[in-house]
């Protein structure tokens, strides 16, 4: 069976998106500075952008990360990322309102109303033998980790305090153990995989 | 002028102490997972421990990591260390309530009730050339980066999520940016230490 990682760029106090988070500001204030590090990645940063990417069979996110609207689905909007999302699997959106699936380039997103569980199943389904990506944002990334469903966690350690208001990542998870398998030191990010230690 | 510095482990979720900190438990449920890696430290990690504890003139902690009691002083009451502390030079501990300082083995606790800036001033004054170490606990940590007083930031990142309730690192910090300047990667636990940019 795939396995289910999950990458994030964070913050060193957690979070994933800097505050106040709007159509204008996707990533809130200053939370650009969270993903710095892969925009022109050489070496190191480089290679593991690469690793980020391989490999992934299905993704899964939370509505906000694939939209600013709330309540009834603004059909005209169809994802941040333009005609040719970055994604090229099938992305699965979590919601609480039914959609219809959407093609947009070589991406298409499937709406799935029966929480995390179901979408994972799903996910794991299109996925094959391929890894299943949790793509964020921290109420999802959270979600799963308190579930136990993930098992690998690569975080991007941002040097920068954010500060709030937002979700950070651990909030409402369990105390969990951890394994530290892979750390890669850069002078903008340090990058930290951890696989999660099953009771 | 001698440098402030910081060294705290934390777990990955930011928390310098597990929930429920009590007499008997003094570093709460589960903290004692994140200071598991400097007993019997090897190799790196001994290095570590070692730079840890080297040229420290002074140091500076919260009334909390003194001691269990609130309120008026316990005067019984000489720290969680033993006959000997480990610390064998000054230690300042913030609070409000004066008290006479006292000496404990090597170790003189001097009771400061004008808040962090001037404990830092008095820090200083006795450390001479030598670092001026905030010991802990998280308050007391977030205040001095707060004010932008912490000139290094060593973190002993345990993996292990602890999850709350409880005082984390970082809490009420505004945006500062870091500098990452040594990472050390052990099996136990991942060292990162960031100079603080100044604005």
């Amino acid at each position: 069976m795939s396995i289910v990682t999950c990458d994030l760029s964070v913050s060193v106090d957690g979070y994933v998106a800097g505050p106040h988070q709007s159509v204008e500001n996707p990533i809130g204030e200053g939370g650009m500075a969270l993903h710095q590090w892969h925009f022109g990645a050489e070496g190191a940063d480089a290679a593991i952008v690469e690793e980020w990417q391989t490999g992934v069979g299905a993704y899964i996110m939370g509505r906000h990360m694939f939209g600013p609207d709330r309540g009834e689905w603004d059909l005209d909007w169809t994802g941040w990322w333009g005609d040719e999302p970055p994604y090229g699997v099938p992305v699965f959106v979590l919601g609480h309102r039914p959609r219809p699936s959407i093609q947009v380039g070589q991406t298409t997103f499937l709406f799935v109303t029966e929480g995390i569980a179901a979408a994972l199943v799903e996910a794991r389904a299109a996925a094959g033998e391929q890894r299943v990506a949790i793509a964020g944002g921290a109420s999802t990334a959270n979600q799963y980790l308190a579930a136990g469903l993930v098992d690998q966690l690569h975080l991007h350690i941002a040097p920068i305090v954010l500060g709030g208001p937002g979700e950070r990542l651990f909030d409402g998870v369990p105390r969990t153990d951890l394994e530290p398998v892979q750390v890669v030191a850069s002078p903008g990010v340090t990058h930290v995989k951890y696989a999660l230690v099953r009771p």
